[in-house]
């Protein structure tokens, strides 16, 4: 794709949602589509996203004790079959490795979907005293998932994550790591991607294969539909006993250790263009963006425009990623570019301005214009990109709210499911018939349990019993 | 494995080199041996020491223009087939999948033993003018080759890399790039690493399949025998030609853009065992040492100690990685402990140092030690660790000196080569036949055409009839 096709128009987001997502996807540069089914080449725009978040996620996580390590790709279909629930969930989804060169293995190997198996493995061999525990290890990882149709980020067959996967003297040590690390993600969510998000359990039929729980971040994209962002599971001691991990405790017995994992993955990024682009392409939250400010001479042709702008971006660095766009296409388009690619602030900078001593600064957001003196640069610049990731917060709590709706009898859920998208919160008996129902009639899945509950009513929305709790729900990606 | 085991002795390195080398691995906690055959469970010291190496060749490549890209796992077979040379030299040693779930595959993919291929096919479809060059993208991955037998580091079925690939407009842009990565390499090695290394290049017969030619540089382990530490290739426009990649140039005509790619691996930790490691363990270069300094209080339940060296950590923290270990094992077994994992600099603060306003430092190289004023702490910590490199590198360039041997006929050379471990060099006329004649009779590979030649001889050490170039010769990893 030559330079001048890449600022196309792209379709209208509330045309066709579907298709203005792929648009934007594409033409902000950041995948392709690739030879290979279901995978993306990401290039290096895409690529840099996520090493950002990777660095701002692994900076949650060491501050939270944990380290690093890498486990095999492989797994050995016996080691996938130790733990029930967990190979009946993943064994229909997985591709499995049959030959080595020429040679047929006597033994299928599966490309890891998921690695809890591979960490048992591994801890039994590392766990022997409660003074080994606990263990808080992370791994970043591709995986794969044999997915029927697949979407850039969203769905994908090969994907990019990081994996945690802990074992704790105690179940409520584990517990408490389980919920650390949810908040964890949220908090991640809502200060680096700007992303508001609810938090919660989910129910038995959408927890993960062979958890006692799992804990979930879900977000609502622009389009009325959710977003599983995150989330983090506690397992009890399952995966301990079906693995063999044991360890002398306290008092000299023998006792299994209690364990929890958790991800998050390169998904979050179709979480972050659902939740923030727009007509003119995507729109980045300043923490993750790979270039949060960029710099554009105007008339750069007059004497000492490129001169002052390269100083300008020289004097920018010290204090955010900055980019300078000398090249010689005309500042329409450059303006275009950028917007497509979703970067957090324009600077643009011209004669007039290096005259006055001051640079025109436009927040990607909402187009607004600010008068920034060359003196305070350095303090301002800082400022905006804080205005700007609060304006994305606040435009993107506020559209959640809107669409969030309550419903306390079937009619009024299926009303509501069939004309507004979005959650809706309707209580519960805590029984999979009903839950199974309302996606039967409906058309939507429980998203969580959330820990904030309310009481909309009083009675299960499906059956009119008693009702136990609260629920999102809604129509998910 | 508790922690007291980990100091258990090692067996002495002359004694039994693999044996040695097996031992290192294992007891500083780099790796463990996993389920999956001829794969690693990498722990949080081999993972970190593999990640403080990425970020240092990273930054590199960023400095000279590069960018990071993500492309996918596995390589249809059909895109695996394009480039002739290539595929027969691959298709040997890769791992093969058939089954998606249940279903078997109507094409079968492997796993990335390298990704030629793939970026062939990003790069079709990104590269239609001469603008569009150079693409400069590395990126980093975890690739597959299916080998009979295996090492830690050495030789393991999954292992992860870098590997950069590029495209040029010109022949000789792609040779200056091919060039400037390898010299990249070798000042990482150098600089970095502590490891001196020979540059070169590879003979026809040791070429990268596909490549028009492969340059590397080679290190010389303890015990004598090679390592390739990294190769750049030159393919010249074949790939392209094979995968029709062809670009608009500046004169209209439609033209094959050039190519290289280059790549540095996990392996590369086994060069920095083999090449510092000692009796006691593991010896790692500050650079990319998890830790460069351990803080060990002495006399620790002493009123005021852990106190003052909680204060004297925080204070290195500014200048380096820094570790305090305040745990109850003996300072003996600390010793021990921290000499197994390769700490450069080992800092002794106990109260008679405290009184006195001094520490005490010891290097891990060659156990020297420095009193260090207290006042002159951040200054001197750096100082003493870019000593250890410089006393690393100039031990292992010795070593290497000491090792490398010449020969001008060929009973001389394989009376070297049965006798004195090491690199020999020797002219040699060009001829595939002496290549094999040498392996043959001598057990000897090429290890490479180094750029700086001798003319040690005048004749083939093999055939005699007129030299072309001077070879290293040697038994490598």
């Amino acid at each position: 794709m030559s330079d001048k096709k890449m600022v196309d128009s792209i379709t209208a987001r509330d045309e066709n949602f579907a298709k203005w997502y792929t648009d934007v996807v594409l033409k902000s540069q950041l995948v392709a589509y690739s030879g290979v089914r279901g995978c993306m080449y990401i290039h290096p725009y895409g690529t840099a996203l996520w090493e950002n978040i990777r660095a701002e996620l692994d900076a949650r996580f060491k501050a939270t004790g944990h380290e690093n390590v890498m486990l095999p790709l492989f797994i050995p279909e016996s080691l996938l079959q130790k733990e029930k629930d967990h190979v009946a969930g993943f064994a229909p989804e997985v591709a499995w490795v049959t030959h080595g060169g020429d040679e047929e293995l006597t033994e299928r190997l599966c490309v890891r979907p998921t690695s809890e198996t591979l960490f048992c493995d591994y801890y039994a061999s590392v766990i022997h005293s409660w003074r080994d525990l606990p263990k808080l290890y992370n791994q970043w990882a591709n995986v794969v998932r044999w997915e029927k149709t697949t979407r850039p980020f969203l769905r994908t067959m090969e994907f990019f994550w990081q994996e945690g996967h802990t074992m704790h003297e105690t179940a409520s040590e584990a517990w408490e790591e389980t919920e650390r690390m949810l908040n964890v993600y949220a908090d991640f969510a809502e200060k680096a991607l700007a992303i508001p998000v609810v938090k919660g359990r989910k129910t038995d039929k959408e927890k993960f294969a062979g958890a006692v729980a799992t804990y979930t971040i879900e977000a609502l994209m622009h389009d009325g539909q959710a977003l599983q962002a995150g989330t983090s599971h506690y397992f009890g001691d399952g995966f301990a006993r079906a693995f063999d991990i044991n360890f002398t405790g306290r008092d000299n017995s023998l006792q299994y250790p209690h364990q929890t994992s958790w991800g998050m993955s390169t998904r979050i990024i179709g979480g972050i263009i659902m939740v923030h682009g727009d007509d003119n392409g995507l729109v980045l939250p300043p923490a993750v963006a790979p270039v949060q400010v960029i710099v554009l001479p105007i008339a750069q042709h007059k004497p000492g425009v490129l001169e002052a702008a390269a100083l300008l971006k020289e004097r920018l660095e010290k204090v955010c990623r900055v980019k300078l766009d000398d090249s010689e296409n005309s500042a329409g388009w450059k303006f275009a570019e950028y917007e497509m690619k979703g970067v957090p602030l324009r600077v643009e900078y011209g004669p007039r301005d290096i005259e006055n001593g001051v640079c025109v600064v436009v927040r990607r957001d909402n187009r607004e214009k600010t008068i920034v003196p060359i003196a305070e640069l350095e303090e301002r610049i800082p400022e905006l990109l804080q205005a700007v990731h609060n304006g994305l917060y606040a435009k993107a709590l506020a559209r959640r709210e809107e669409m969030t709706y309550s419903a306390a009898t079937l009619p009024e859920l299926i009303k509501t499911a069939k004309t507004k998208p979005g959650f809706i919160k309707a209580m519960w008996c805590g029984d999979l018939a009903c839950e199974l129902r309302l996606k039967e009639d409906a058309g939507v899945t429980s998203r969580c349990i959330p820990f904030e509950q309310e009481r909309v009513a009083e009675t299960c929305v499906c059956c009119g019993k008693p009702a136990k709790d609260m629920l999102y729900w809604g129509k998910a990606y």
